[in-house]
């Protein structure tokens, strides 16, 4: 208990310098104060200031000087700027997705490559000993409940979700959870409750690909709402969208979003409940990347401002315990009866076993802390990873800079053709997502996801490689239309 | 080795004496020759003979009388004729399940319910102990394996799957399989791979619930086809179906159907599989009884027959080993980049560890001595079922009499409304599928489908209540009709 107090306060103490170098109280390249003088000012112990400084040393937010002291870290040599708000046409479009996008997952399992692709964790980061021991105990003393149905789910693992649904804000019962086969069956599942083909959904852009796949599988269309790398979605697009649409329902990540990284602030949040809430739209709602904060209050779900059982909450474990568990959850709103009735006929239930394992996990009490642990090495990775792609990349990129997941979003300049630099990283083992499959226009030529998941040497030269081979790009761009050019006056 | 051979060997023996009793060679009330005659004639052991003589016992195909020798079983007192083959109006018709269905399955969770309604198999008969040992020495063994993506699924499983395939006269690699949550998913799946809304597909009448209800959620029409409780469908009807209807897919459950227990021969599978690929239509076959056969070889699978990829074969782990596993497969044939496709869209992979387990499970060697241990069971208590319900319903009941599985079809006078009588069993704490539900156009208003899963003096005093159940509507009927007609009267 003492631990976790201490472990709470360097946090603190490291949330408050980070707010005072974001708000410009310290710039970069500044001193900032010694370690002395924060555990004065601040009141803490100088172990506490220091476990504080190194949080920000791994945040990437200060950096340590022999001698002299901690500094705010200098922005990168070329500019670092976050990629600009996207730019969307805001009328509904058939979701239509590249056929690449298939290929980014399998890519994913194949261990030749060095994966800079898909968002899937670092095994290394996962507890799988302890998941191991969780998992044999569990059956061992309760084997006849371990192979019989368990739906709607671990009623153990649904009371302990509920329970940790506070620190989201939300108010949860255990019968408001229906585990699932993962965050993407949740969202397979909304999506299908709510919407019929033909039907126009509303999402940000640059969207997730999974959840373009599912929208294109059923035929839906959509409108994409322009985002900001900082704060999601403009909320006046969508009121905009709103009024001039006739829209079925809404799919966001608004914590940390996956490419994009944005976190919608609370005030968003209410604002967007009440616009959905006056049209009567329900909000699908992915917060599988939302434990997966760098700083040590988790942000609110929208969840947490819905009074009318519009949001259909959707997670996971998948980021932070077990992808291959496949152990998520949703909590169905009004749409009880229509997300019950269809889990029940694609899969009747979520396998039993690993169930029990995640709720033993949860009850043990070590969850929190190894959240702050992943936490930590993955701000850490995302840093050094956006570090690399500054100093490596062409000038004229523009990186996002997420405050939790662990995906960068990455614009180049406009000569880059993503989808041509996926297949050439690919022939040289490296993959990456290319823009493209983010978007139903087929946007985002020249932009591409790069996954910090891993840290090595070995990823840092794959960073270069795909630095040079943007690079290259350029000077073929060059040639062809200097070609071009000699054709031209060729004809004339 | 030789113990397997052994086993084998008796199962042969009571084969032959089944059949001999099939063709009428002996008839109900003969006797047979005896244990020391048969142990000579088949050139056996005398233990041989035995066993094979107490497994006719418990298939309820002989009955011991003391100091006398052995008989062909008597038909029970009142008749038990198999139902009749099902009459069908065969214009394609739009999907549509009662809404009782998913009470059904619910209530199959329900520990205080008599369960005579789920086919859900009795937990007592599963390797509990031994899949727990399995699944803890896998993750413990391959702990980073356990908690990746197993996408198409856990190759060592994959790879025992197809091994097992040649039982049923298949040949298939591992690259053939996809892993799936179950048969449900599979079939769910598969429908979704071939059908788009409006499309009709041909099933067996009646049809299993949760295939129905996948239609019916997918707006497909639907074509039943009468279907005999010995054989299975009708191949004269089904020929003039295909030749008269745009038939997109046939979803059949060819070996001991859900709820009819008949088994289609092979050479009407060499014909459906020739009718089939004359006009190029997939068949989606659902095979998760077909390990579940009374006698010593398990029938072919239509799959057996199919040299195009037409075939998706659909089964699972969930009547054998472990429900809430929920590991089952499929094998996509030339649908294959559709159902990966969806497969993916859908919930990513399979859970990893209950994939582990099966697998350790079956390299381990003990699944077919498992099999035939449960066969038995399910055979006996069958077996004992009809006897129960031949006693217990009243005059004029029909029974199926199916070689897999373990349910039962019944029919009941036409004064039974078996919707009613789910609810009065219900009311006294006694679950049965009743058979509007197994039916698109809600026929079948005197049939029920009993499971012959458990087997107790309280399942027999269950049947003893739905029996009394049943003949009370009798009285209700003659009360309401006689008042219809003084009404009648006084009108007149």
């Amino acid at each position: 208990m003492e631990t976790a107090r201490k472990q709470n306060l360097y946090e603190e103490v490291a949330d408050s310098i980070s707010n005072m170098v974001r708000c410009g109280t310290y710039r970069a390249g500044e001193r900032i104060p010694s370690i002395r003088a924060v555990s004065r000012q601040m009141r803490v112990s100088i172990t506490t200031a220091m476990e504080a400084y190194r949080l920000l040393e791994d945040r990437g937010v200060v950096e340590a000087r022999p001698q002299s002291g901690y500094y705010v870290r200098p922005v990168p040599a070329n500019t670092i700027a976050r990629p600009d708000i996207s730019k969307e046409e805001m009328n509904p479009v058939m979701c239509c997705v590249e056929e690449i996008v298939d290929m980014v997952f399998k890519d994913s399992m194949n261990p030749d490559f060095i994966q800079l692709g898909a968002t899937i964790p670092n095994t290394e980061l996962l507890p799988v000993d302890k998941l191991s021991r969780c998992l044999a105990s569990s059956v061992r003393r309760k084997g006849d409940l371990s192979v019989s149905y368990s739906y709607p789910g671990d009623l153990k693992l649904r009371t302990l979700i509920a329970r940790r649904a506070a620190m989201a804000g939300c108010s949860l019962a255990p019968d408001d959870i229906i585990i699932t086969a993962g965050c993407q069956e949740a969202a397979f599942l909304a999506l299908n409750a709510v919407c019929k083909p033909g039907d126009t959904v509303v999402i940000q852009s640059p969207a997730y690909f999974n959840h373009l796949q599912v929208m294109q599988n059923m035929n839906l269309k959509v409108v994409e709402i322009p985002s900001n790398p900082e704060d999601g979605i403009s909320m006046d697009a969508l009121r905009f969208v709103l009024e001039e649409t006739a829209v079925k329902a809404c799919l966001l990540i608004p914590n940390f979003s996956n490419p994009l990284g944005c976190c919608m602030p609370d005030k968003n949040k209410a604002v967007l409940m009440k616009l959905l809430a006056g049209y009567d739209i329900p909000l699908i709602e992915d917060d599988i990347n939302g434990d997966l904060c760098f700083f040590h209050e988790r942000p609110r779900v929208v969840k947490a401002f819905d009074d009318k059982g519009l949001v259909i909450l959707c997670s996971s474990f998948s980021k932070t315990l077990a992808p291959g568990y496949r152990v998520g959850w949703i909590t169905p709103g009004r749409y009880k009866p229509a997300i019950e009735h269809l889990k029940v006929i694609s899969s009747l239930s979520t396998s039993t076993p690993p169930q029990m394992a995640v709720a033993e996990f949860l009850a043990g009490g070590g969850y929190d802390h190894h959240l702050r642990r992943i936490r930590r090495i993955y701000a850490r990775q995302v840093s050094l990873l956006t570090d690399a792609v500054a100093r490596c990349f062409p000038e004229g990129t523009n990186i996002s800079r997420p405050e939790g997941g662990f995906s960068l979003w990455v614009e180049m300049p406009e000569y880059v053709d993503s989808i041509l630099l996926y297949e050439q990283a690919r022939q040289n083992g490296i993959t990456i997502a290319p823009g493209p499959i983010f978007s139903v226009r087929q946007k985002f030529r020249n932009y591409i996801r790069l996954s910090a998941a891993f840290w090595s040497e070995r990823t840092h030269n794959a960073i270069k490689k795909l630095g040079s081979l943007s690079a290259q790009m350029r000077k073929q761009r060059i040639v062809a239309e200097s070609a071009a050019g000699i054709r031209k006056n060729m004809v004339i």
